[in-house]
């Protein structure tokens, strides 16, 4: 038998096409058909355990025939074994896809690879359909266990899903059912709604999932419109806190390999947070985000066109330069714009060290009915025409959650027994690490005081983390070590934790010897 | 954890019910509800690994909250480990059920075991609904080829299967959803039409089917109506003319296991036979079967009500005493009354050596539209009020197919370069081996003159080798051994055959010699 082995490069794919010539049958050659595919497979791949499973078995004998016994086979790793997904005549193969899917609270990202290139090919964001149901993971918790609504949940995550390939699907020209394996990471309870899985006990005392390592489940009994005989690997998570989209994260950092200390951040709706290397993580979550992420300023919104990202105070108007995403006018200010501002503001010292905005007779200094406020952009250089501003109440609540997040780097630092300067690499994913400014986030006291070049935006790394497993099945296997080795700490909101959070919350903070560049600056500005 | 392990009688068992305390989860023990499950169960199973599939999920949380963690877990062994069929609150556990199938062509017989016990609980013969388009299979196969015949074939031996079951059901009060386990036998091409596999290449040279070794089969796929989490084991072929109803009864004789040689007839449409021991096997086929199955013979029946299965024929009178079953009316004649009837006949000298009727001038000698013929019972006597009779033809082919019965027994002997004095058993399967009495079958010339203790009826030996499959699961390795281990002899007629065939269609054979106790028995006659 001619064998034709897939190159060396192919060897770690989920998916491989295997073309073989068959022995042709005769009267002392009377195997049957699945068998002589089965031994064939088995042959062309090293001796692997071929499972050829029945609902291929139907359409087998006339493929098998039409071609004279060359075919294409399409065979994808499960376990330890091949599991045969399609049987073709043995005409140019066309290539297969992989999806890639970072199922998020607020969106979903999905995203087409080409296994062969590595390329990805399309990308897909879409607002997550639930959001129908509450805005928030808890209301929707709320409505799972009313009536219907957890199916209702798990339907609208899949055909959120399905609508965003379909789109992938139609601007790239690929068919769903060359789409031949998929990766699912998202945090805990979007992972159990995906499921269809009552979330109920993920926010009750004890804190108990329903599963913790769902591994793979058919594409076809998720209701996901792939290849009909194609798998979804879901991510793993650690517990009720620690969901797959932070394991997809930590893979796609390779903090799990690394010989030196490096943190992870992911600021969400928490903020979370990984310390690490390859002999151990640690993981904690504590709310620090909503500021940051632009739920809770007045003017606050997500990362997105309109949205100031970046902001210079001049020092002789004091009036605020902006950076607006995609060149238009203002109509808010985001995350990376918001910690930029405080830092201007102090500099410039408009802003005190707790934060208050100072009485001063300027026209960007405003009094409103929620108390004083700095205007950002005057309402006739922005989108919607009224001001863009950041009142006393905004920046309360930034330094609060500055403070947060510095103490609970604090504390999972102390927990181990380091400091700051042993961490090498500070990897900052999501919206939030692609557009601050390490920077200006140091100079508010917001992360540590380090050399700039520790940190290391990686974007969306739950997808990132998904799209490194896709492409090579190796990385199954340091996903389950980073399940099995990520301890979860509970942080513990005590009299420590107090005092450190209430010292965070002075800019840059109450021991400025802390931050040591920052003072240089101040000086400095 | 307190372990209710199950006895050590059911450690064999496809389907085991594991009643167990779980730990319940607290703050320190937060192990997610299905990770939970898979570690006590897999410590109540002796280390076992557990595989908890998705479709358990959703409900188990429930489950494990509403009895606190003590439950009952129905597990079926999958290859090497246990697969979680239910979780069920800890209440005593209801008993469960197998299913076995003989997947006949002309009839299925269903039956129920009780694992614990190794009863069969109710037995139901149903007649094959696929007869409606044809009776023999040749005709089947062709309808199987046009339109959508190979799925509405599949249908009806699903719904003959699942009808026999519900009737099962009713007669017991047993529920189908506590039957968790099945196992089909069928003939290659019965199996085929029962998986929906194109049946057309197993006639049609070189004989090659779909599929030789389907194994287990999810029987929600395969439309039975039983537990939805339950599997069937479909009998492995080892080709096209040797189908998994042979395996079954090769497991039922125990054959494989003697060390002694063994012969295994089974009657059918085909005489099937298999020789061997536990170092070898042997197998061929041969059409000898329509006569002794009562389908050629005109005033031939299957055994079954009014059919005669023994007679006698009085010196005096030449009048023929018969023995009906059901003690009612005569009104046709089965495989063992021929049998009993062709060696009375010769024993009274009423048919000659090659079974010609002879002359006689007796009221019972007739002579008919269709040649001379033997009233075995006049009109005045029978259930339908004409004379049940044997005419020259009838006759014909019955030596006809006791010498083809014959010949085959030869050659497959030969072939192995052994005579008939090394056999040590000879079981007789089928409904043709519960009537037949070997006696008489060797005064024919039949089968060998071996002392009759050889002999051993087997009764339904497809449906005994399915029962003995599913009350331990040790029987798969014999199973896969037996199916690995027969050798298919492609019967060659040749002049050698034809040769041995004409001098058997003597009686009881050309060679008196070979059948030493005949001669005294038909001289003592």
């Amino acid at each position: 038998m001619e064998l034709k082995r897939p190159g060396h490069e192919r060897m770690f794919q989920w998916v491989q096409m295997c073309r073989i010539d068959l022995e042709r049958p005769g009267l002392g050659n009377n195997t049957a058909d699945v068998e002589r595919l089965k031994r064939g497979l088995s042959q062309a791949l090293q001796g692997d355990e071929v499972d050829v499973p029945w609902r291929i078995w139907k359409d087998l004998p006339s493929v098998l025939r039409r071609c004279d016994f060359s075919v294409t086979a399409l065979v994808f790793r499960h376990s330890d074994h091949w599991r045969v997904m399609d049987v073709l005549p043995d005409s140019p193969p066309k290539p297969k896809y992989a999806l890639g899917v970072d199922l998020g609270t607020t969106t979903f990202v999905c995203f087409l690879l080409d296994p062969g290139t590595g390329a990805t090919v399309a990308e897909k964001t879409v607002a997550n359909p639930q959001i129908e149901t509450g805005p928030d993971i808890l209301t929707r918790i709320h409505y799972a266990g009313t009536g219907d609504g957890l199916d209702h949940l798990r339907q609208m995550a899949r055909d959120g899903i399905n609508r965003a390939v379909d789109s992938l699907c139609m601007e790239t020209g690929i068919a769903a059912s060359d789409i031949v394996v998929a990766a699912v990471a998202g945090n805990t309870t979007m992972t159990h709604f995906f499921l269809g899985l009552d979330p109920s006990n993920i926010r009750r005392e004890p804190y108990i999932p329903v599963v913790n390592r769902p591994g793979w489940i058919p594409c076809r009994d998720l209701g996901l419109n792939l290849h009909p005989e194609s798998f979804a690997y879901v991510f793993p998570n650690v517990g009720s806190y620690f969901g797959g989209d932070l394991i997809s994260g930590i893979l796609a950092s390779g903090m799990h390999r690394s010989p030196d200390i490096c943190f992870l951040v992911d600021v969400g709706t928490n903020a979370e947070v990984v310390l690490g290397n390859s002999e151990w993580l640690l993981a904690c979550a504590g709310a620090a985000g909503p500021a940051l992420e632009g739920g809770v300023a007045k003017m606050g919104m997500l990362a997105g066109d309109g949205a100031i990202e970046h902001v210079r105070i001049d020092p002789d108007t004091l009036e605020a330069v902006p950076s607006v995403i995609g060149g238009t006018k203002p109509v808010g200010i985001c995350g990376s714009g918001l910690i930029d501002l405080v830092a201007e503001l102090f500099s410039k010292n408009i802003i005190d060290q707790r934060g208050k905005i100072r009485a001063l007779d300027h026209p960007r200094i405003v009094e409103t009915d929620s108390g004083r406020a700095y205007v950002v952009a005057p309402g006739e250089t922005t989108g919607h025409g009224g001001d863009v501003l950041v009142s006393q109440v905004d920046l309360d609540i930034l330094l609060r959650s500055k403070a947060a997040m510095y103490t609970i780097l604090t504390t999972i630092t102390e927990e181990v027994g380091i400091t700051f300067r042993d961490i090498r690499r500070f990897y900052v994913s999501g919206t939030f690490g692609t557009y601050i400014d390490p920077k200006m986030a140091i100079r508010i006291g917001m992360i540590p005081d380090l050399p700039l070049t520790t940190y290391v935006p990686l974007g969306n790394s739950s997808a990132l983390g998904a799209k490194a497993f896709l492409l090579n099945r190796n990385r199954l296997d340091e996903v389950m070590e980073i399940a099995g080795k990520v301890t979860y700490l509970e942080l513990n909101v005590n009299q420590r934790f107090m005092t450190l959070f209430s010292a965070a919350k002075f800019i840059p903070h109450t021991d400025p010897s802390l931050f040591p560049s920052v003072k240089l600056e101040h000086r400095g500005g």
